[in-house]
């Protein structure tokens, strides 16, 4: 499956949006970030006036083998309870939708459990949590990595066909996801894995020490090309070989919202590993996407920094979920409405700098 | 005048608060920032379950003698061109305080101009600009500060009034006044005067230099005590001296909404350097105060650290109007949501941590 991505460099139009923002009734560049993200979102839409449309905030959940060599502060059974939370309203994502107005997709990619029928859950479950990876057995097969991101892929293209939603956020739910992402940071960004290992959701002393253990002893076991300059297909075999199966229909998602000129809202730790593989793929899906977060997790300041990008918020958020993404909604909306309704000097009569 | 502002300090309340944040169906501390403000705003509140009411940012606008000694990239005029753009609905503080539902309350403290009688337009004119200090000129009498002060108060307390507002923001808008805050931020802070100047609304290197000079020499000008450790009375003839008649509002405006107990959301440069002087006055105003915009002033941070306290934002604006704040709301109010309706480990039968 391949994607075209367009790059959105357009020098014509990216003037014409500047000279707008440059135009508008306060100093130049008093904005700030607000001003690049504005310009961000009008060479994605083409047009000096862009529009937000239903957005939407998709959760992936999914299980991960490695929990069971126990990683996690919290039993895997904690990835099905939360989706069912998810389903009842009752979760820290569902808060922040309902306040900004954010539909919200809840999508069990893999959740060790068998759930009852039910609209508000798409089931594209791929299996019952990955394999674990602590000896060597690789969390996925490179075909089942493919299958993740195509149905990834097809919901939000799904999405977007019946919504018209034009910026989207990917979350994710999955106990031990944070040691997945560790791995795969490692191996893109070529970070030491101390510098890429976090709490994840909250271990202690004892179980962090164990954690790291862990990813040193899956990383030394894992059969595979160390990777760094590979080739796209060594690259997910990487991903496949750690990664779950929420990251891999994340991976898609963003290579397909961003063919779909969709502004992609990038959320924290998880959500960003995912997206380093997207943009590994194909280099243009930068020009869609926002990083939202800075996630309190410690390797996701070196994946920023890997991507010279700086996150809209630094709320020292660890949950997931996409509720970095959430919150930042408005901030980006802020960002639209001072580009469509703030008056120019001209049209204000304001006298401008010399 | 005096104020009665109370501590929010209830460690019985604070432990309730925590345990209801704690059980949230997230591991502990997962909302970050967001946390601290819950608790912030329910000790303020008083109440596990607060609620946002009737939010209001209120702009006060006025000229700085400072100005005619060249200090800005702008001409004094652009002062009352933008409270005419303000009523008019086309400044950046407006597209973001109705994208966010807040009241926009704008005050005439003292511009050089005779706007028509406009119901929109509060007229609390103490005079047509504030006198040049540059030479030493105190920029307004010790009696002045105090009546500004009073009229910045009696407006708060008529919004809370009139519309139940518990949450406000206080913006400026006045050709100069970075000049008068750095140097009151110079004296409160006792940061050198050299990190206390920024580029304002943008001068370039050359007017730089001369900003640079105007205010060193206006410092040596100025025949009031340093200050720094003095009472209420000599930090007051300080403020007196330097500052303008928007900031002396604004400055009343913080100790009666503490008073009031009303959440207050720190707007950036010039907001917190009447911040600074409301807390010197009394530190429980920290109780209530909220800072939203770490600015891009050069001194702002400086301020900041002096403070102790993280700001919502960091998005590099140097607009001010209230801006920051308006468009930090969303923010608390998420922290205000997943208080109020997340669900309970308990509630939600999911598996806490051991």
């Amino acid at each position: 499956m391949t994607y075209a991505i367009a790059s959105t460099a357009d020098a014509q139009r990216a003037e014409l949006l500047q000279k707008k923002i440059n135009f508008k009734t306060k100093p130049l560049g008093a904005l700030g970030d607000l001003e690049k993200i504005a310009l961000k979102i009008g060479l994605i839409q083409r047009t000096e006036s862009p529009i937000l449309t239903a957005p939407n905030i998709v959760v992936f959940a999914s299980d991960h083998g490695i929990a069971r060599s126990g990683v996690s502060a919290y039993p895997q059974e904690v990835t099905y309870q939360m989706v069912l939370n998810f389903l009842n309203g009752g979760a820290a994502i569902n808060v922040f939708c309902r306040q900004n107005g954010i539909a919200l997709t809840v999508a069990d990619a893999g959740v060790n459990f068998d759930f009852e029928p039910n609209n508000a859950l798409l089931d594209v479950k791929m299996r019952h949590s990955t394999s674990n990876f602590h000896d060597g057995t690789p969390a996925m097969s490179l075909d089942e990595c493919r299958e993740a991101m195509r149905r990834g892929s097809d919901i939000v293209g799904n999405i977007q066909a019946k919504t018209g939603c034009n910026v989207i956020g990917f979350g994710e739910m999955g106990i031990g996801n944070t040691t997945a992402a560790s791995l795969i940071m490692h191996r893109l960004t070529r970070a030491n894995i101390s510098e890429c290992v976090g709490r994840g959701t909250g271990v202690n002393d004892e179980q962090f020490e164990r954690k790291l253990d862990i990813i040193n002893e899956a990383n030394s076991n894992a059969k595979i090309p160390f990777f760094g300059e590979g080739s796209a297909e060594e690259m997910l075999k990487m991903f496949a070989h750690f990664g779950g199966f929420e990251m891999a229909m994340m991976l898609g998602a963003y290579l397909k919202a961003a063919e779909l000129r969709m502004l992609i809202l990038v959320d924290g730790f998880i959500a960003t590993a995912a997206y380093l593989a997207a943009v590994f793929i194909n280099e243009n899906v930068k020009d869609y996407a926002l990083p939202c977060h800075q996630s309190h997790e410690n390797g996701h300041k070196h994946m920023m920094s890997a991507f010279n990008e700086k996150p809209i918020l630094q709320l020292s958020l660890r949950l997931g979920e996409g509720t970095g993404a959430a919150i930042a909604l408005p901030i980006v909306r802020s960002a639209v409405a001072f580009l469509n309704e703030m008056s120019s000097f001209e049209a204000a009569n304001i006298a401008n700098k010399d």
